[in-house]
This record gives structure tokens, sequence and C-alpha cells, in this order.
């Protein structure tokens, strides 16, 4: 692991997604780019000290010579954005697949450099957009996939947190600290930070691509260089429209991503605070409450459930859906097996998600720049 | 009542409001083109013949005659857009008050003209934005302008239906038939019919006057010639901006209009389809549920309800909320008593609103049809 | 109208109920037990002084003495309990209809005296069950009467409101004096209030009769003689099994009717609080939203309702079904038409309803006076 | 841990809420009756085949030979609830903490002998009753502590699963045939095995003891011979009443678990299905909506708590709080720290809990038996 050391936020949460179904076992790694604090960090994790690296470098260069079945079989990142690609880099060179927290890297150029490494070694790359790891997301895209929806005509997400909706990161507060600073988050503030959750699902759950834009963004907050909120218009391949706005102003509003399709035939809603839910609606029969782990729901659903229906399952879980899925591609790799291309275990975001979230990043900040001038997406797929 | 007779929707509801809280009476009426179709629906409403009259102009010179205490005192308007203006302009050369289904007219040179007609006469007009008569929206607004949320930063309305998603303007059905005709309509479908509530409600609920706007309006179905879907970004005088859309195609959707205001200090959300809930929002506090008809609600809110809390309103009482000050505004008017800026009888859609609404609706066609570009609203005011 | 004068609850509510679809007007009434107060009531709702009367007994040999066609139809009876007897038998000696709010009379024996002078004179009665009145009461009624949801097995009915959480009717809240005084509500204190709602709202949903019940009663604010607040087991003719509970000191709880019945195939539930929804709920598919004015809802629901869905109807709409049926039961009596059983103009509650609400009151004190011991309920059908 | 192999329920929800704070490890197990199960399952779990043990003896007998820090801390029992004594007497007999699922034993004289036995080995013992792990739990424990909702009156706690509803025990299903058979299930069917957690969760929020109560046990599905289904009046300690609803046959119901209070100050209400929102409720100000992770919650909830508002925490997390509180205790003991009362490693469920679930089954069986009569709990504290 890199990163997450004492005080993190997000390194907590990969270290339980990764323990939740036991399959996996932290053994390493450079914690904080201070060495003390990276061997405390390890020390609470229960590691050896000398597997507490001072520097991902270190880290990586020592692991790769230790017999195999006893280094590291991947590497999880889970830095502030301008420390995802470095690490990143360096893994895939010394053979270590990757799993790192979103979005991809720093900047676009950097993604699709990364993108062309992933190719050019074979080795597994994974991105946390863990959002996409709830069994109602997946049942929600195999019902559009399956035509259920019919043809989709709009789609409306929305991400409204309100946490940044005033100064906080001149108050010492260290996660917004780095989100709200150009030098550590990157060009976009909100926009990086969760409207990449935003566009990730919308893709995702509709199987559709954003193909441009035009965007608002705000810096409402004063004093703060990044945008703290976005308004955005959407077009998709396709035809469908739509819209797309996120906000850590709203006051109030905790983390409420959420999605609302609409095809010809049916629209859907879901709502990641209740995740476990999800209405199906039709133009001339009641709506539907489809439920996490109920026995209609598809395989995809079912594959990403641990427990009966009614008993809530929440972040963590979906989270690990992420670990769970590379892990198994990596293990089904390492034995050599191929699978089938609706397998579970390919069921992760990768780097064509991370480089499709940087575009949209570049793409948003580009277009409010131009008084929300329409801005295709550079994904170069 | 000009309009609504057998078959007709609004008119119905009109009656309705008009009927509920006893306060006036229906004593005439041009129900239909059809003079007999007129007569017919005139019996229903237990109308003597010779007040139901063939067409408005004959309505409006034949009651003007008959001696005080035994015309009409005002004239309801439930017609569709392209006969709003004429009757409207009738009633006040001749001395007649009007309340009119929105929008106010067919074209905003029309909505100008009537509120220019309107300020000379010195009569007076309501126009039925009917969501404004729900007793939280009011309780909305008053928290607004009391400063609890600060100063507004982000504003998200929209109102999604679902029932236009196929073509069934062409299957006989009037309500769509002539909503979905430019001729009777107007420029705008969606924008138009709902569009104009939205922004509407938006508006009166902060207190602020959209400035501009980006509108994205599509025509989803084949064939249709007016908007059936719009998505709008939205800039308010004073630095707020938001998101409205709103839609006919969004299938599964009933008349979902809702609404979330954020500012400095706290936000609010409002839905229309429960609309006795109030949500209010805070940064540091749990989220309050505000109710109807509560003890703690402020005077407007508490002036728009009949009945304890717990015992749902719904939209006709609204809507008759919208009768009952109009009602007691002529009759304060009438009886020479000037009433203080808050009175609740001052509280209902003017021109203005409708101006306003003419506004939007072109701002919208006129910022679609140039690729979204930034548009203002010519209101005037 | 019998009762209803300045500063009463129901009598606004049903003046407001029988006016909303503009079949019937207020003709005279007999508002209060103070002649003046009567008669300044009377001018509030425009009658003419010589109708406004001073007492019922004047009212009723009055009236009768009118031609036909200008004398009252029906008398509507908004008293307190302990005067809900005596107008409403002078009535039907008189040979008028009656509307009365529930329950139907200060006693059981009453109720079955009443029972019996209908009988015998063949006039009308209707009873103000209201809440049997929402749309949705009715999908659900006609859901299970259709076999829909397989033989009953358990119900779930809830009345829990918090308004008389402490000593109100000592503080000259006309409302509450008279509720929490045995000389004018009878009885039973919560359990003839709403407790009767419940177990009406139970047996016209389910079509079963409460057959005994054991109740657990109690005054839980200090000094009050009545019970306010009951907890009760239901058995059901047919082997249903069920709670019931109804509370008036349930704080933050505005006015919860609520139920949820359970079959042998499917369950369902019902809010009053969001009337326009009903949960339909299935062992094997996705739970149902049935709304309100939707295309699927069956006939009877249909009849119940005036605007399209998504247009709230609430409370007022809803008693106004009772009226509305009632008056067009008369209408057709008078006309002399035979009307099919399942036609909507019978379906509002009757004195058998009257009866069984006044059974289950007794039923329930006596219960709770020997430890809630199983009480059949005494009927007498 | 004993039991849990391959096909069991119950044993990997306590593998997953073990593993997730990464706090302990699964060293051994007798996973299965069938020893070639229990070394599968071991298999299936990176155990050494050594330490997957034929039976539960075996486990005990060959690991307390096993040198400190090798040999297991403590036994997580996992069996049907026949099973659960032995093994819990005889771990604790060869000085192994305990951590058993509930309820604690088969009969209400088994707890009491075990809790005998816990009291004179001062070992620990917990009882996963997990419902008590969610953070808005102890934040409605901590509510009603701090007297925020006055002397309580009134409580409704319900728990309504449907998939009981046909005889799911005759056609394989392992859950539904060991829980309604009375050799493995215990006396009680329903109130076993969901009604303790409602009488648990109703004394751990209220801080109350069920003193009596009144039972009606039915068993719906024909042929089966323990109660599925259960409706009981209940009464406590200091005079608040209640009602205690269970249900396996309500369908359409997954794990409803929900529950109310009422004091004379304010209420609250909580459902499982969404256990992140804790609604508080006031008679003079509007209802209030408390979040998981929110800033304002009290200590014992932030405690339980592992992310941020708005991602949401669910089943497991709860249960792993069990997990995590009795590890602390175990730690603590083991360092031989003393801990304050309010150390939130007590906040577990303990053997008290387990007598007062047994004799909460006992008494409802036999009220239900004398039909409905009021019953005493005899858990002897």
């Amino acid at each position: 692991m890199v990163g997450g050391g004492r005080g993190a936020f997000i390194g907590g949460v990969h270290r339980i997604a990764a323990a939740l179904d036991q399959q996996c076992e932290l053994v390493c790694g450079a914690f904080s780019s201070d060495p003390a604090r990276s061997k405390a960090s390890g020390a609470d994790f229960f590691l050896p000290p000398e597997r507490c690296y001072p520097d991902f470098e270190k880290m990586i260069k020592t692991e790769v010579e230790l017999p195999a079945g006893e280094r590291m079989d991947f590497v999880a990142i889970v830095t502030p954005n301008h420390m995802h690609f470095a690490p990143a880099e360096l893994a895939l060179r010394f053979g270590f697949h990757v799993l790192s927290d979103k979005p991809a890297t720093f900047t676009l150029a950097e993604a699709k450099k990364l993108q062309a490494l992933i190719k050019k070694t074979g080795l597994l790359y994974g991105l946390t957009h863990n959002y996409t790891g709830y069994p109602m997301v997946k049942e929600a895209r195999a019902l559009i996939a399956g035509g259920k929806l019919g043809k989709i005509r709009k789609v409306v997400v929305e991400y409204p947190q309100g946490w940044l909706a005033t100064r906080l990161e001149n108050t010492g507060q260290k996660q917004a600290a780095w989100r709200c600073d150009p030098k550590r988050s990157g060009m976009g503030g909100c926009v990086g930070d969760i409207g990449t959750h935003a566009g990730n699902l919308a893709e995702y759950i509709t199987g559709l691509k954003i193909s441009e834009l035009a965007a608002d963004a705000t810096s409402f907050v004063e004093g703060r260089s990044l945008d703290d909120d976005i308004n955005v218009l959407l077009r998709f391949d396709g035809g469908a429209k739509g819209v797309l706005h996120a906000s850590q102003i709203s006051v109030g509003e905790e983390n409420n991503l959420n999605i609302r399709v609409y095809g010809e035939k049916g629209g859907l809603e879901w709502h990641q605070v209740e995740p476990n839910t999800l209405l199906v609606k039709w133009p001339d029969r009641p709506m539907e409450t489809y439920r996490t782990s109920a026995g209609y729901v598809g395989a995809a659903a079912k594959a990403a459930t641990r427990i009966p229906g009614g008993h809530p399952e929440g972040y963590l879980e979906a989270f690990a859906n992420i670990y769970k899925n590379f892990i198994n591609h990596i293990r089904a790799k390492a034995e050599g097996k191929t699978l089938s291309p609706d397998d579970p275990a390919l069921d992760y975001p990768k780097i064509e998600e991370g480089v499709r979230g940087m575009a949209l990043i570049e793409a948003v900040v580009n277009s409010s720049a131009k008084n929300a001038r329409w801005t295709k997406l550079k994904a170069g797929d």
C-alpha cells in the first residue's frame, strides 16, 4: 500500500475493503512520506518494521527481490491525486499489478501514458470508482443492457455534498487541504473529486459514453482556487441527453450521489445513500422497488452481495466488491484461466475509465472557461 | 369562465378550487367554442341556459350590462394558450378582473401588452401558477426571505413527467393534442407547459430573478415539432447558479416538480408529490422536516392551510389558495381597503410572473436554437 | 347542519367536503347551542338569518314545513359525540336522511336503536369514517376482494397521534376539552376518537370482521379520566390475527393512521399521511407502488379521484368522496333508480359501521378493565 | 469457531465481522459435525488441516494445550440453537472466552447455568444481538439515557419477515429446516429467531426491562409446529407499555426490524433497513433526522462508525461492532486495564441479555398457551 498512514481517510477504507472477504492480506506499505510515520502506521496494522518502507520506490524495489509467495501481489495506491501516477508507473515497470484510488492521475496526459504502459506490460490495473460496486448499480446496468428500458433518452446524475461550504481547507483539515489545492488535486476541484464518480456512474449504468458537455463551474467560497460546484449539460453517443451536477457547497448534503435514467420503455432511479433499493418505473404499471439480494435480481447483482435481503450492505461492501473482483482477476491470471466476458472478476473499473475520468475533468474545466461552450471528451476511444 | 367545458381538464380544477372555500360561485360561462356544448356544460354546473354563452365576447358584453351584484365579478380563463390573451384583454377593457391559466399568453409581446393594459385599468389579474399555493412553498420562501439559509448559491429545480413519452397527440387525446401543437401551445412545448412552473417556483421561493440561461431543448418523440425535454443551466441576479430541467418523456414520472435550494447557511428541499413536507438542512445539526400546519411554521404558510397537521392537503387546496387570495384581493379592493404588503390576499401570481414566464419560454427556445448559448431573459423589469 | 359554528373544526371540514364537488349547497343550520352564535356563524356562510336556527329541533321542525325543493335534503351532524344520537333520531323521524360524524352515537345501545330506526324508515344514513374515502384505500380493498393477496393472515393497523401528550384539555382548547370529557365523548377516549377509525379501516380493507380482542388501554396523562393510548390484540372471523394500536400521547406524531395486511400470496401497506401511494408486496417479485389515478388502478379507486396522477389528493378530497357518494345515493333514491351493488354511490360507511365502531369501543374498554381478557365484539351481526 | 462450515449463513457473517477491523484472525475451527466437511471448510478459509477439528470437544482440548500466543483467544459459536450451550460451557470450563450467536441457549435453564459459570470463571461472554451494534441504535439509547425524551411511555417494536410464508422447511432449505424444528430451535420459532432481537432492541434502547407480556402466537403455515407469527402486549418496569410483533409470514417483508419509542418530551423511530437514519420527534418543533457519523451525534454512536456521513454502513459493520468491542474487552482484560463504565469495549450484549432473551421466549410461549394471559419474565434479575 502506498499512502494511507495515520490520519488518512481513504487508506483505511481500502484496508477494510481488502480484508472484508478474507482473500488478501496487507503485507507491506509506504504509508507516509515521513518514514517514522510510515513505520508507526505499519505497526498499527501488525506489520513487521522491515516491510514498512520510507517511500514507494524503496518498497517496490525491495519487494520485487523477495521470493514469490512472500512478496506483495499488487500495489494499492491511496495517496492524493498528484501522487497516483509515479507509484503506479513504477509498480507496473517492476511487474506489479496496481489498484489505484481515483482519479487515475493528475493530468489526462499521464492517464494516457499509464494506459499505454498497462497495455504493454499486460498487467492488471483497477481504479476504485467504488460506487459501481453496489449490487443495485449492477442491476441497473443489467436492466439497461438487457433492453428493459428501451433506447436511453435522458440521464440525470447528481452528486451534491456540503462539507466544503466554508473554507475548511484553511483550518488544518487534511482532506480538505489537498482537495482544494491545485498542486495536489489537479485542474479540477469538485469535478475531479466527485464529478468523475458521477460521470463514471452514468456511463457504467447506461453503457453509453458522454460525447460532449457544456459546463458552468464555480468557486463559491471566497479565496478558493478550484471549482466547488459544477452544473453540466450532457450529450451522449447515440443521442441521449442529460444533466450532471455536483457540488461541495450544497449545505446539509452528505454524499448524495444519485442517478435517474429514462429510456423509451422505462426509467430507473438509484440513490447511494439508500443503496439497496433500485426504483424501476414503467409507463403503464406500478413502479417496482428492486432490492439487493432478492431472488429476482440478475447474476451481476447477485455476485456482488454477501447476505440475504433486508440486511443492508453499504459503502464498504461495495468498495470490497472492487477488491474482490480485482483479486479474483489476479488469481485467474496467475492460474492461467481464461474468463468469460461476463465473469464478475472482470467487473471493476480499469484504466479506460481512468482516462475517461481525466477527459471529463479537462472538458468541464475547459468548457467552463469558455462560458459553457460545448466541448468534446478527448478520451481517445 | 372561458373554456372548461365537458372533456376539459383544467376547467374542472378551477371550478373545484373556486368552490372549495365557498367564497365565490360560478355564475356564467363560455365553456366551449361550440355553443351547444357550452350550454350542455353549463347545465352540468346547474347554470341557467341564458348565462351559458356561445363565446367570450358575447359573455363579457352581456354580463357587463347586468346590474352590479348580479353580473360576474371576474373572468376565469381556462382555455389553451392561444386563447388566453383575447378574452383577458376584452374582459379588462370591459372592466372585469381576470384570473387566467398559465402561461399568460401565446407570445411574450402579448404578455407585455396585457401588462400595460392591467397597469392602465388598475384591474386585478391573477395567474394560476398554482404550485406556489402550497403552504410549504410559502414556508420555504419565508425561510429564505428571513435569511435563515443565508445568501443563496445554488438552485436545482426539476419537473419530470412521462405522459408524452409516446406520440399521444396523434391518438385523439385532447390534452396532448393542443399542448404539442405550436398553433395552440406557442413556441414552447415542455418549457411552456411545465418549464414555466419550474421557473416560477424557483423565483418565488428564492426571491431571486433568473438573469440568463443556457438551454438544450429536445423533441425526443419522432414527428413532434415542439420540445418535450429541456435541460437548462441557470444564472440568477446576485450570483446564484442552478439547473432547471423539465421533461414530458421521463417514463414513469407523474408530475414530479421539486426544488432544492442551498444558501451559505442552510439548504432546503421540497417535492410537489409530497407537498406537506419541507426538508430543511443544516451544516451542523440534524435535517429538519417542516410540516404543513405545524405550530412552528410562519404566517404565510399558516394562512394557506385549512386543516390540522397530518391531514394531507393537496393540489386542489393549493390551487384554491390562488383563488382565495385573488378573491380576497377583489373584495378588499371593492371595499376600498388598503392591504399591508404581507397580507395573504396579495400573495398570488400576477402579470409580472406571466411576463417572466413568457420571457423564460422565449429564452429557452432561442438559447437552444443557438446550441445552448447564454441568453438573457427579456422580462423588461 | 347541526353544529360546526365558529371555532369548531370538523364542521368546516364537512362544509368544504360538501362544497368541493358542487353537488350540494348549505341551506340552513343549527350551528351552535347559543342562538346568537348560530346566527353569526350562518352569516359567515352567506345564509339568510331565518335559516340559522337556535337548535336542531327547531331546524328540523321548521324545514320539514318548507316546500320540497326548498327545504333541506339531508342533515349533517357535526357535534361532539353525546349530541349525535338525538338530532339523528329526530331527523329520521321527520323524514330526513342523515350524514353524521363518527362515532355514530354515545353508546352502543343508541347505535342499535338508530340502526333499527333507519331500517324502519328506509332513509339513508352515512357516517364519516372518512379515511375509507381515499382512492388507495379503495384499491387496497379491491385487491383483497379480488383475491390478489390470498387468504388474509395478519393485519397491523396503527393510529398514533401526539397532540394530547400533555393535559391540553385543561387549557381551554375546545377540541381537547370535549374529547377528554366522558360526558361528551363517551366511555372511550382515544379508542372512540381514533381507534374506531383504525378498526373501520381494517375491516373495510380486508372485508373481514374483528371477532374478538384483548386490549390494554391507558390514561398516561395524569388526571385524565379517559384512555389516551390503546394496545390491542385482534382476532378476525376466519382466522386472521393482528394488532391495533392507537395513541394520543405519541409525541411528534400528527395523524399517522396506517395499515399493513398480509395474506398467503401478498401483502400491502398504506399510510394516511402519504395517501396517494399503496405499497403492494410479493414473495418473489419487486414491491409495487400503486398510485392514485394511475391507469392500472381499479374502478373503485378511479371513481374516487378527480385529477391526474402526481397531483396529490388529500384529506378533504377523501372526505368529499363520502359526501359525493352519499349525495349520489340520495339522488338515485329520489329518482327511483336501482343501483348495482358495486355502484360507487353505495360506497360510504353506514349505520352498520357505526354499530361496529360502538361495539369496538365497548369491547376495548371492557377488555382492558379485565386486564386484557379476550372480549367479543357485540355488534349483533 | 464452532459451526459455520460450507452452506451455513451466519458463520460467514461472523467471519466477515471478525475480519473487517483487522483486529483478529480465524485460527481454527470445528466447522461441521462431519469431519471431512469441517476440513474442507477450513481449507476454504486458508487454515492448516490440523486446526480444522472434527468436533468442538477436540478443538477445545487440543487448543488449550497450544502455547499462549498461538492457541485461540476465544471461541465463536455459530451453530443452531440446540448446540449453543455445550460448546460454550466446555470452552468456559477450559478457560476460553466465548462469543455466541443468539439465542444464548436452548432453554432458559441452560442460560442461567451458563450465567452462573461465567460469573464463576470471570471469563468474557458476548452474544451477537447484532442489531444493537448500529450507530443510530446507540444514539437512540444515548438520547433516552440523557433524558431528552423524558419518561418513556410507549414502545412499538416490530420484526416482520416473509420468508417462511410457505413450508420452506420441507424443501431442503437448511436455514428454514432447523429454525422450524423444535429439536434444534427450541420451544420458540419466530419468537426465538427474531422476537428475541426485537425484545433486546427495545430494552437496549429504552434502558427499561419488560416486566410482563400477553402474547398471541400462531403457526399460520399448515403442518408447522413452532410459531411463525407473534403479537404481544408489553408492560415495562416503571409503567411504560407497548407492542411487540414479529412474523415470518408477512409476505414481502425482508428483515424489517424497527422501533418507535415515545416519552413525555419526545419520540424516536429507527428502521433496520435504513439503519443510518434516526428520526427524532418533538411536540413543538420539526422532526429531526439524525444521521450516522454526523458531527452532532454522541460518543457511543461515533465509536461505532468507521466512515464519514453519507457513506452507508450496514449490517456487517454493525455486527463487526460487537466483535470489535468484545475483542477490545478481551485485550483490555489481558493487559489488566480497568475500563470506565462507558468505555465502548463494554458495549456488547452479554449473558444477562441472553438470559432475558430465553425468558422472553418462555413467557411468550406460555402466555400464548394460556390464551394471552399476562405472564412475567423470569429472568431472575
